[in-house]
């Protein structure tokens, strides 16, 4: 709902196919979902290393990151958490619509926030990839020491502990760093940008 | 001010450069500010396809564009214009850290909110152009008919009649669409983009 009748929506006057040709790629939004300490966003910067080492331009909207600047006025309340996943999926709309991979990594812990993303992006190129790691496995992880503050009560609304965590009923692909490497996701998730990116190796490389 | 002291920053795996030279081109914002109707975002839009027809990957931010998505939420009161501001100055900045040269098209009337927006991107890659079309000629124009509303009471906080507009007043470069044509604003622009952005036209081309 627009707040005023009086704004008009203006086209670009560049095709969304001039910007493929540029990039000799398709736009897609790699959605990554999963506990904290799951390995999103490590799997992120991982494979946004090795589409740009391969000429492919992605970026990674990363949840800790954008709380540093476009949702820093967010918290962590349910509205707050939706309210984070919209702007955040209006970002990666606006960077696919710029021709981009983007690679976004947020726990996204709410199905209902996860399903307003991809109708922001456009179901035909939001592919949401859940890092299923364990609970447990995360929590012995604990890389940023979060868990062990959730469980002493000092993070309330922490994903998993204090708050849900719906997993994706149908995911496009599942990782679980206990089992696979970072490379190994990295390679997954390449050949799946390949099989649902048409150009995304032209014939003349 | 970021709420939560448990967010940690992540460095991407990619430099800067390495997108510079994957694009050819340095990411640079070029910010047009002016009244409503001033032509905006028909230079803005002009300029985006200008770069794309040399194969730079620029993108268009257009302030009614923005306003049906990512800031749909904000209304015209000072303190929703300067969020706005600040919104798409960090998308701006995600858009040329992802190496793209940045359009963005806003009235952005307040010179603080225009001052966060340099801070936000960063005063070495921020461009401030006035559109500097006179409040005559635009309301003249008055091309979506809000100029007979705001006069007529039925819009208010309309810049330039209910609402301040503040001139920049050490602009990068001025543009006026009452002597200039919007090719000859596209090329001052582009000659001015060349001047600041190294490695704009490569050896190679």
């Amino acid at each position: 709902m627009i707040k005023d009748k009086n704004i008009v929506w203006q086209n670009s006057l560049v095709l969304p196919r001039i910007r493929s040709n540029i990039l000799r790629q398709e736009p897609v939004t790699i959605w990554l979902t999963g506990l904290s300490g799951s390995g999103k966003s490590t799997i992120a910067f991982a494979l946004e290393k090795a589409l740009l080492n391969i000429n492919k331009l992605a970026f990674v909207l990363d949840g800790d990151n954008l709380r540093h600047g476009l949702c820093k006025d967010l918290g962590f309340s349910e509205e707050d958490r939706s309210e984070n996943i919209r702007r955040v999926a209006e970002v990666s709309n606006l960077m696919n619509n710029a021709g981009l991979i983007t690679i976004s990594a947020f726990i996204s812990p709410l199905a209902k926030d996860r399903l307003l993303a991809r109708e922001i992006i456009g179901k035909s190129r939001f592919y949401e990839v859940y890092v299923n790691t364990s609970l447990d496995t995360c929590e012995k992880r604990d890389c940023k020491g979060l868990y062990k503050k959730a469980r002493m009560g000092l993070i309330k609304d922490f994903t998993g502990i204090g708050s849900p965590y719906e997993p994706p009923i149908e995911p496009d692909l599942l990782l679980n760093t206990e089992i696979l490497t970072i490379d190994q996701c990295v390679n997954l998730l390449i050949e799946h940008i390949n099989l649902i990116s048409k150009d995304f190796w032209p014939a003349h490389l």
